[in-house]
């Protein structure tokens, strides 16, 4: 059964008390950026404390930061005035769970949903597949704080973000709500 | 003054609250995905009703369909299962006020933010700026029905993902914090 007809009743219930939120502004009010993962655990409005307007929020697969995570804080900051960013990835992130080889040869078999088994994930549909994984980098994660690390030094070197802009890095214990510093990450940030 | 200290001051109290929702499971229990804009004034949590745990949400600068977009939806549905995707973008979005010939312009002229007036940005940084900006595409919108209809058929028709996905196209009003469906882009969708 769709979800649809569920997602459109919450959101009929949201608009009726929307109240004056139709005024606010299009740049967001408290100036930051966060760059998270999709993960359904998640909910940055909440483990960060934002309103409706606050901040921008990305969220890919990993909360890695590609180059549509780049565009997507480029545009923040020059257009919009952001001057904080947030990277924020999580314990056990789906991400540490496979790797490109795995990935493509689960797709290469078929595109039905695999299964996770305790030795990882197992192809459980009857195909077509396509070869097309091959030429996607998934982006997968080793180590959860080193990614961190790595993605706040993409941003922190990237030509187009400004030296002046602090990167924080951190990681959300999904066990617990809290985020914590990955040290390593948010001195890259603070260093220059 | 940094928002760090409010940020990490909201997460000690959403983590204190934080009850038994360390026990969520990996997998979306709602089995959808959303595809949506990072503007700060969107909350997808709120305005589709979500819980943590329901559904992976994937925000860049205008929810368009890119490919690391079409990565975070492969992952979606091939590892965790999600069976229905949703685009969602918005009105009065940042991506329709700009084209990639300014936003080159505004970056190559300085890495400050620009100030928006009644015709568009203007840069008042004193530079430097850089010229990477001419090597990415942007992604900016110039209809906003046509965007969602373009990205819905991008996904519909990318080789990674199954015809048995229901891709349901929506602009979010801004003003009044409804989904409003983009019938001409839920129909692609729904026709194969």
């Amino acid at each position: 059964m769709s979800v649809l007809p569920e997602v459109l009743a919450a959101n009929e219930t949201y608009a009726a008390g929307f109240g004056d939120l139709g005024s606010l502004a299009l740049p967001p009010a408290r100036h930051f950026a966060i760059l998270t993962c999709m993960d359904a655990r998640l909910d940055p409005a909440k483990y960060a404390g934002l309103s409706e307007g606050d901040a921008h929020v990305i969220r890919n697969a990993g909360g890695r930061a590609s180059d549509d995570a780049i565009r997507s804080l480029v545009i923040s900051y020059k257009l919009l005035g952001t001057a904080e960013f947030f990277v924020v990835h999580h314990t056990e992130c789906g991400m540490e769970f496979f790797t490109d080889d795995v990935m493509r040869g689960l797709l290469a078999s078929s595109l039905e949903t695999a299964a996770l088994g305790e030795d990882g994930f197992h192809d459980v549909g009857t195909g077509p597949g396509s070869t097309e994984g091959a030429y996607v980098d998934w982006l997968t994660i080793a180590d959860a704080d080193q990614a961190v690390v790595d993605d706040v030094t993409r941003i922190r070197n990237h030509p187009l973000v400004p030296a002046g802009i602090p990167v924080y890095g951190y990681v959300y214990d999904v066990k617990s709500g809290r985020l914590v510093e990955v040290e390593a990450a948010t001195s890259i940030g603070a260093a220059q």
